[in-house]
C-alpha cells in the first residue's frame, strides 16, 4: 500500500485537491491519500517534507500563484524549496502550480487548473507504479493543462 | 503548553509585533509567546532559528522591506533563507512581509500591516491547533492583509 | 564497468536520449547505460539523484525548456537542483539543455538537440575514461551543439 | 569574553574596518575584535566562516560592490553565501554592504561608509550584550547610514 | 608542501591556466598544482570539489562565459554552485570569470584574461601564505584585470 500526498493551499482560488483526488481514484488503487493545507505557496514545501516524514512516498504540491511581479518572485521561492525538499528525501514531488495569468478568464482558470492537477496526478501515479509508461512517452512534447506540443521527428 | 516565537526588526516602522500579539491572545490559550528582534529583514531566518532552537513550535517572521530594487532582492534573500530555516528544522515560520509600496499613504500602510500581522497570527494559530479549519478553506482565495480573492467554482 | 545514468522527460519534443545512448555506443565500451524519464525538467534532478543511488558514475541530464519567461525560470531553477546533487553526491552531471528559442524551426531544433545531446555524450565518456582529452582541449572554445567559438591566442 | 569577527575586502575603496573597530571599542568592552580580509565580497562567506570556526560569537561582514549590474549579481549572490554560512552555524552575521551607487560622489560615499560601519557595529554589539535595546526599538523605522525613516503609530 | 588546485573549461576562448600557473610559480614555491579540466562553467563547482577532496587547499576556478543573457544565468548558477562547495568544505575558491563582452575585441579580451588569472593567482597565493600583505591592502580598490580603483580617504 502506497502513500500519495497532497500538498494544497487557502491562498488558491479552485479546488485543485478534488481534481487531483479524483483523478487518483479513478485510475487504479493501491494507494492511500493524505491530505496537509497551508496558507500559501511558501509553505507547500514545508508541508510537503511533513507529508514525506509521515510516510508518503510521493507528493503533489498544488498551488496558484497571483498575477503580478511579487508573486513570480514568491513562485520562484516555493519552487527552489520544494526541489531543496525532493533532494533531502528523495522523494518526488509534483509541482502543480497555476499562474492566475495563464487564463483569459475564470472559466478558463478553473479548467485550466482542473486539468493540470489531473494530469500531474496520472504523473504521480505513473511514477509510482508504471515508470515504463512515462518512457514510451519521452521526448513526445507532453503538457499538463495545456494541449500536447508536436514531437520532432 | 505550545511556544509561539515571532522575530521582527527595529527597519520596520509598524511595530507589528503587537498586532501578532494582540490577536494571538485574543483568539485562544495554550501557548506563550517568544520574540526576538533584529536589525533587518536579512536577520529574520537566523532570529527564526535560533527561536526554534528554543523550543518555539511556530515562528511569525515580521518584517516590512522597503520599496527600492535593491530592497526586493533582499526580501527575496530573506524569504530564501526563512524557507532553508523552516526546511531544516521541519518546523513552520509564516513569513509576514510588507512592501512599503503596498499601500498608498502612512496610514494605510499600518493599516496593511496591522491586519496582515493579525490574519497571519490567525494561520500560526490553525496551523498548531485547528489544521482542520485550513483544510475546510482550502481553495477559497483566501488573503491576508487584502480583501479576500473570488473562489472559483 | 561503469554505469552512464540518462534523465529525460516527456515534455521534450525530440528524444534526445536515442541520440546520446546512440553516441556513447558508438564511441567505446566499458559501461552500460541506466535510463530514468520524468514529466518535465525540473524533475531532472531528483532523477538524476535517484539514478546516482542505483550507481551511476555519471548523469547526463536531457531536458528542452520551453521559450516563455516562465520556462526561463523553470529552467534556472531545474539546473540550479541539477548542481545541488552535483554536490551532495560528487558525481558529475551533465546538464544537456536545448532552448526551444534557439533554432528558427522545428528542423534546426531537432538537429540542435541531436547534436548537442550527442557532444555532451562525449563530454561524459572524456570524464568518465579520458580526462586528458579534455584537458588538451581546456581554452580553445569548444561549444555543444553549435559551431566551436575562436580560441584567442 | 566575546569575540567579533570582521571581514572585510581589498576591493572595497574605504576601510569600513577602521570605523567599525573604532565604533565598538567606543561603546564598551568585554570584547575582543579578530579580522580576516579578503580579495572580494564573494569571498567574505568563508572569512566569515572561517572566524565563526575560530570562535567569533558574532561576525560583521564589511563589503563595497561595484554599480554595474554584474556587481549586483555579485553582491547577491555574496548576500545569499552569508546567510548560508549563519544558517549553518547558528552565528549571527551582519552584512554591511554600501553600493557605489548609493551616493553622488566619493565624499559622500566615504561618510556612509563609515556611518554604515559604525551604526551596523552597534547592531552587532546590541545583539551580543543588549538584546533589549533592539526590542525597544522594533518597528521604529532604523536605517543604518542613511536618516532613520518615520515610525507609523 | 600546500596544493593549489585549477579548474578550468573547454568552453573558454583563452588558456588561463597557463596565465595562472605561470604566475604563481614566478611567486615562490611551498606548493605544487593540480589541474581538472571540465566542459563548462556549470562543470567548475565539481571539479572544484573533486581537486579540494583530492587534498587541494586552495582552489582557482578558471572560466569565460559568454556574451548572451542565457549565459549570465548559467555564470549565476556556476558562482553560486561555487560557494556552497566553498562553504561545505570551508576551502578557499578563488572564481575567475572572464565575461566575454568585457571587453571590445579578441585581442583586449586576452589580455583581460591573462591578467586577471595572473592577479587571482596572487590572491590565492596571499590567502594561503602571506594574509597580512591582504590586510595591508584592505579598502583600498583593488581591482583584478582592470586598473585598481582610487582609495576613499
Amino acid at each position: 500500500m502506497k502513500k500519495i500526498g497532497i500538498a494544497d493551499t487557502t491562498f488558491a482560488r479552485y479546488d485543485m485537491y478534488r481534481s487531483a483526488a479524483d483523478e487518483l481514484n479513478s485510475i487504479g488503487s493501491g494507494f492511500r491519500i493524505e491530505r496537509y493545507t497551508v496558507p500559501g505557496i511558501k509553505d507547500l514545501a514545508i508541508a510537503s517534507q511533513k507529508l514525506i516524514e509521515n510516510g508518503c512516498d510521493i507528493v503533489l504540491a498544488l498551488g496558484m500563484p497571483g498575477p503580478e511581479e511579487i508573486d513570480k518572485q514568491c513562485a520562484d521561492q516555493a519552487s527552489r524549496s520544494l526541489l531543496d525538499v525532493e533532494i533531502k528525501h528523495s522523494v518526488h514531488i509534483i509541482e502543480v502550480f497555476v499562474h492566475e495569468d495563464e487564463a483569459d478568464d475564470d472559466k478558463g482558470l478553473g479548467e485550466l487548473a482542473d486539468n493540470r492537477a489531473r494530469e500531474h496526478a496520472v504523473n504521480a501515479y505513473d511514477l509510482l507504479f508504471r515508470q515504463d509508461r512515462l518512457q514510451r512517452m519521452a521526448g513526445t512534447g507532453q503538457r499538463e493543462g495545456h494541449p500536447d506540443a508536436e514531437p520532432i521527428r
